[in-house]
């Protein structure tokens, strides 16, 4: 058996290996910077966002005690493979469909961002896949995101900076779908522990996510300002939030980490499709305070009735951290379109009924892709 | 008695989320963001001081064997508690007063800044305190810290941007003076503990701190480049002292933590005040020298003698990191405001007489709204 | 005995002292910046090299279980001593030279960028020195580094930004002689274990350094944006080889912190000298590749018969980081400077001949002061 592990590893390590070679090949033939248009991404928010899924990402999930290594530095080989990957779509795209070319630091950021429905989706599937199978999904997953964001694009006429945060509800789905075709461990696993030490490095993670959040909902947007400081507030709110409610629904009334992890979040993840269009902040709060009471209630209660139901073993919450809120922030992007098109009638029902296709489609596209994936998988 | 703790808790968590509701409401009525002139806060500088607030101070504490989690996780509720009033009690005055509105961002970097007052407070209550009365405790100072700073600017016509490097001082003094009202800890107590692992964060917290300070002094300085060199001198002195007075004053001549720890920030924190103002980096660091060697020297002598009978009780050493650097920074400002206005006698034995009158003025305030906060709480 | 060592600890409190006394006089003189050209540095990338070389550094090394506070906190001192240290020589350049005033943030960020050297030498003799012979290194590395650029800058035409960059490979060699002239610890040695929770700091010290490294490159670099977008590349392909050769090259086919630890940064190394000139990112990523190989197999093959003959111990596996790679890249730009300037061969047989030299000069002055200083400290 050890050898046959020996002889596993060694043909992840070969896949990975191929995977760059094509991945070197393609970028002779599709990455060039000739003609590009000047960024107006600045290097330092390029920075934050980076960051942030280096770090934030990596260490938001070391809290479980035998995953501390694997799972900051696998994240970075994720993330790395998963960024060539997805700017070669790209090239690809604008290959195809002889578009004009982008400021590479902005691609770049692009898919940075795009890898985050991947970094989430293996925090769902956290301990139950080995390294082939987490590898198989980011490049299923990378590709089948830019094509859903594509199919968005070009037919439903969402603009770019707005699909590019189904980010979350993309990542959060297809990991759940992928998990449900994976057994559930035994509950009284040793793997599920988590120790005081490891949670303070989960804290640094989750307060590097909080941190920068406001750079990651504004590097894309069109009215920055506007969206860091709703962002800013979403997320105060719901920090403050998300303390409030863990004291209230734990029973020894102590602060409760994992509803802390999934809840300080939601705001941010909420008030990400519509941070550049909020007009005051309060709303964003408001936002970002519901976001954060459907995190906690939902992890609180739905989980012992939903998940066994539907036999998904959601090791992270993720579900409750990017899951809700994004199903809550568009929703609300929807209210928030009716609201400001109220007057012109006819053409919001029109974008009202592309709203509401595009987020069926989004639905279907990621539950037939993760079933997919969870066929070649296992 | 666990049902009466579990009450406690919820009145906590309800009084927050009161708190909360109250500071949504007012956001809808104070808090607007047309008319507001350009900012002339870079988001980058922005990001600087909000990651220096919530992980430096975060991790500052958490050398305290028991407090990791709490401080950490702690620290961000009281910040974005404490932003959000700032914020508010700003637009409050900016309604009032009918002045200008300012840009959001640097509205949010200067509640940011004021917050410093707030943490450096529950440095010194670290551990004697409950949630309740660090909450109430924030409220209260950040309306006294805005209340002082409105009296500096109004009647003591000292400029903006130093009026809130008093900051260190406040926060120091606030903190001590409600920590005289606590009874003092046993000496022996397990709580003050600390390992060789939450060490280690703590030094990751006073590295976060010693690297952002230059951003910190600069944000609000109107000569920035000046104001970040000067600082990095002040602080690149302030840490060789720091090392080499830990040694020196040691009895088994290896570094003490302690020490280093409030050492190395004495430099930044007593050079606030005057690093726009300071013409030759030299001048800073000898300032930093001096300010690092009051620190070690302080809290390796005064410690014993002056503690004990003031009966106060500084967990964290936050007199000496904070309290005495700040009251050296603002001497070292008197002087160098002297010695520019030499030529001119007579304008500057006014603007001495002012500040004189500001540094009275400020103790006053800090030491009787503290024995009021006291009072409360108690 | 104890005594012995109280004194010899006070010894070197005083050293310091009066080193940090000599260096503010100096400043006193040598320091102004009347004149100076405005700044091409932006403050955001400043900080970044100054977090990378704080942190980055400082955790890199945390893995060796004795020396975690040790490393960090005293990389933070040997960093401020060497940047003062650096900026006075380049003040006494300027002074004695007659030339212009640089902007002082320039020359802040160049003095960091120069201490990279120091503390990529403090790996290598990592546990095998006390802090007074690890300080005289620090001076006298510094000194040295600035003259061998210098004779660079003069003498072989090398401009200023690629000299900069020889800083890894002479950081390694004189390390390494350095390490030649103390007894290698016995091999059972407790000092070489490494716990899983100083790993994870480690990882964190890792990531750090990759997360920042574009900017370390880009940060004195002309065209700023290539340089950025190819060490990007360059570093995820020698992250993605580095995980792959790791597992291929090990016993049990699991992945091998050192392994990582030292190939991840590879290709950061290799692309330093080239970062700015390299047309294509798919050369940057065949440039990552083979550095990333080099180094996973020097650090398997090599160790077992090279390091015994030549007597070398070397704790971090310097040689392998920053050694190899900084060798590699040095060999690539010559090579893409003979492509370049193909057309017209006179040139280039010149400036081939320029950069052999320099090569070799660099590494003669490198090994004879790295003996000499080896007297001194031994």
């Amino acid at each position: 058996m050890s050898s046959n592990y020996r002889n596993f590893r060694n043909s992840v390590s070969w896949l990975i290996l191929f995977l760059e070679a094509v991945f070197i090949v393609l970028f002779f033939f599709l990455f060039s910077d000739d003609g590009a248009s000047r960024s107006s991404i600045s290097y330092p928010v390029f920075q934050d966002v980076n960051h942030m899924v280096i770090f934030g990402f990596g260490f938001f999930l070391t809290f479980l005690k035998r995953y501390g290594f694997s799972s900051s530095g696998f994240n970075l080989l994720i993330v790395v493979l998963g960024v060539q990957c997805s700017i070669l779509i790209e090239g690809l795209l604008v290959f195809l469909l002889q578009r004009e070319n982008e400021d590479c630091l902005k691609r770049i950021t692009k898919a940075t961002v795009s890898m985050t429905a991947v970094v989430i989706s293996t925090g769902v599937v956290h301990g139950k896949t080995n390294p082939l199978q987490l590898i198989v999904m980011t490049v299923v997953e990378i590709i089948v995101f830019r094509m859903s964001r594509w199919i968005n694009n070009t037919f439903l006429q969402i603009p770019d900076n707005i699909s590019v945060m189904h980010v979350h509800l993309f990542g959060a789905y297809f990991g759940l779908a992928v998990s449900s075709c994976f057994s559930e461990p035994s509950p009284q696993s040793e793997k599920n522990a988590s120790t005081v030490k490891s949670e303070l490095f989960s804290v640094l993670g989750t307060l590097f996510l909080w941190v920068f959040w406001p750079s990651f909902n504004s590097v894309l947007a069109v009215d920055k300002r506007k969206a860091i400081y709703n962002t800013y507030f979403a997320l105060a709110v719901s920090a403050v939030t998300a303390f409030v409610l863990s004291v209230l629904t734990s029973k020894d009334g102590k602060f409760r980490m994992t509803h802390i992890h999934s809840a300080v979040l939601a705001g941010g993840v909420a008030v990400g499709y519509a941070a550049h269009g909020v007009e005051y902040p309060w709303i964003a709060m408001i936002l970002g305070l519901l976001a954060s009471l459907t995190t906690v209630l939902g992890s609180c209660c739905l989980e012992r009735c939903l998940n066994p139901a539907l036999k998904i073993h959601d090791t992270s919450g993720v579900h409750f951290t990017f899951g809700f809120p994004g199903v809550l922030g568009a929703l609300f992007q929807v209210i928030l379109l009716v609201i400001k098109n109220w007057t012109n009638l006819p053409r919001y029902i029109i974008s009202l009924g592309y709203l509401v296709l595009f987020q069926v489609g989004a639905f279907c596209l990621t539950i037939s892709v993760a079933l997919l994936t969870g066929f070649i998988t296992g």
